[in-house]
């Protein structure tokens, strides 16, 4: 089955513990995509300016990636800088935000498109995430959204709208905790439930995720890493991941929904080990295969069957 | 088999998002022994005052605590008092400690608690750690430590050879990066290996637990809760499950320290609900078999055998 994402696609300056990089591919539709391409045939929206070298789209084209609808304008692309703690390298700050030509970005949907399976709606301005849903000419199978704090902050009557349109939100801790302003992360959960999706996966960062699919609850762990080089792009890899084995299986039960949140946690722990796309653009299947069997050494213990039951003192 | 706790007996005053109690029953070693009550015969060493309560004797004998070890003696209880943070339950201020009888404190152990077969040493005085693992008649089967950063900043020569001399370790994660002095959770409890212990239990709080045991990684959430009332406790409750299951079982296999950790998240789950130990004191065999259980349904997922391939795209 075919995926749609629709966000940005950028150009990071990061500063981490472990280095500098100036200029590298990022935004949200990026990692989505090339992460959602080792399992499923993904399509692309988004928008870069004349600067866009044409090596990084021979890298989509590399995953597969249909980049139709990458739109090329006047301008330059959209550009983030931002600095991660020393101390604790999931804390980032950032220093500078320029939407170039992002800040125009109206997508407007090939019919092909229109007709995608699978819909994820990156962090863009909740608006523009409710007009590309109008867009499709049917419902699709599933549709997804990402947002962030600005938005929750700024344009939280339109932000709700596209919550309440959509089967399932990706939402940082920080961010659930915001948008349904509520700490207690069980009963965020709840209220986003009740503003519409299904299914809610709140990212974790290095602590994991917790999904609650109708109030059904998951939780899985971070993979640990020795050495996290650069945290940008593990939540749309995560994300992507997720979506791109779901479009692959097209598998919506509560096993499929668990197995793509572990599979996205595998494939995002990949993208921290280096900068920018750099470990994520290179990944074979061998590689995931293994560590999705690391994964399940790393979480797995034994219930209480009868050999095993409690030894309760009586 | 036996299992041995020396550690504080408190009267605690906390304040929490859910309301305050004043001079209510706390301390390590009673929540440890609690806690490990239900599955193995615990003996308690620890010092109160004459303000301590009978009261308070009487529940540790309804558990089956064996109180031989408890030393009363004239002057206060040690006193802790805290205020836990509205926007983070899981972020704590410390008010005031006051020692008294605990200042003193210089455990004299019984022959009988010579021969425990399990030891657990609570957060005290590290050279009063060592001293406790001296007296013993023989090397128990398994000594596990917990501590805390004020021991890591003042006595950490003495710290790191009681470290060095016990085969377990608890601590959360500031502690363990603190003690490695290392930010990377998966370095630090290499470096913790490093000193002595193989088996290294980081408690992340409301993100669960990680335990390398000489190297074999295993991650567990937390128990997500609707309601948590007052956090205090909730470590020494953990470890109480944990050394309890192990005491009970004598099964040191990685299988078996899996399922102690999740009993010992289980356990400290309850303990959360309600201030001081009221909730974890009334526990009964059917609510923790249902709440591992749940446990087992929340961290479930499908592994990667024939059927369950990853789609890999060509």
């Amino acid at each position: 089955m075919t995926l749609l994402v629709v966000g940005s696609v950028a150009y990071d300056s990061v500063q981490t513990p472990l280095g500098a990089r100036e200029d590298a591919l990022g935004g949200s539709a990026t990692y989505f995509s090339i992460a959602s391409s080792y399992f499923t045939l993904v399509s692309l929206v988004a928008i870069v300016g004349q600067d866009f070298e044409p090596a990084h789209i021979e890298l989509l084209e590399a995953h597969d990636v249909d980049v139709s609808g990458l739109e090329r304008v006047e301008g330059d692309t959209f550009r983030w800088s931002g600095v991660y703690s020393t101390e604790d390298v999931n804390q980032r700050e950032t220093l500078d935000t320029q939407l170039n030509v992002f800040a125009d970005f109206k997508p407007n949907l090939s019919d092909e498109h229109r007709n995608a399976d699978f819909l994820f709606l990156a962090n863009i301005d909740p608006e523009l995430q409710l007009e590309v849903l109008g867009q499709m000419n049917q419902r699709p199978k599933l549709v997804a959204l990402d947002s962030m704090n600005f938005w929750i902050e700024g344009k939280k009557a339109e932000l709700d709208r596209i919550v309440e349109a959509v089967d399932m939100v990706f939402m940082d801790e920080g961010e659930a905790r915001s948008f349904a302003n509520e700490t207690n992360l069980r009963k965020a959960a709840a209220r986003i439930h009740e503003v519409g999706p299904r299914i809610v996966v709140i990212k974790r960062g290095e602590h994991g995720v917790l999904v609650s699919n109708e109030g059904n609850l998951f939780s899985a762990p971070a993979f640990p890493l020795d050495r996290v080089v650069d945290p940008t792009g593990a939540g749309d890899t995560f994300a992507g991941g997720f979506m791109g084995l779901i479009s692959a299986t097209g598998d919506l039960s509560e096993e499929g929904i668990r197995r793509a949140a572990v599979l996205g946690s595998v494939i995002g722990s990949f993208t921290v080990e280096a900068f920018s796309a750099d470990r994520l653009a290179t990944l074979t299947q061998e590689e995931v295969v293994q560590r999705f069997a690391a994964f399940e050494r790393l979480t797995q213990f034994t219930g209480q069957n009868n050999s095993n039951a409690l030894p309760w003192r009586a």
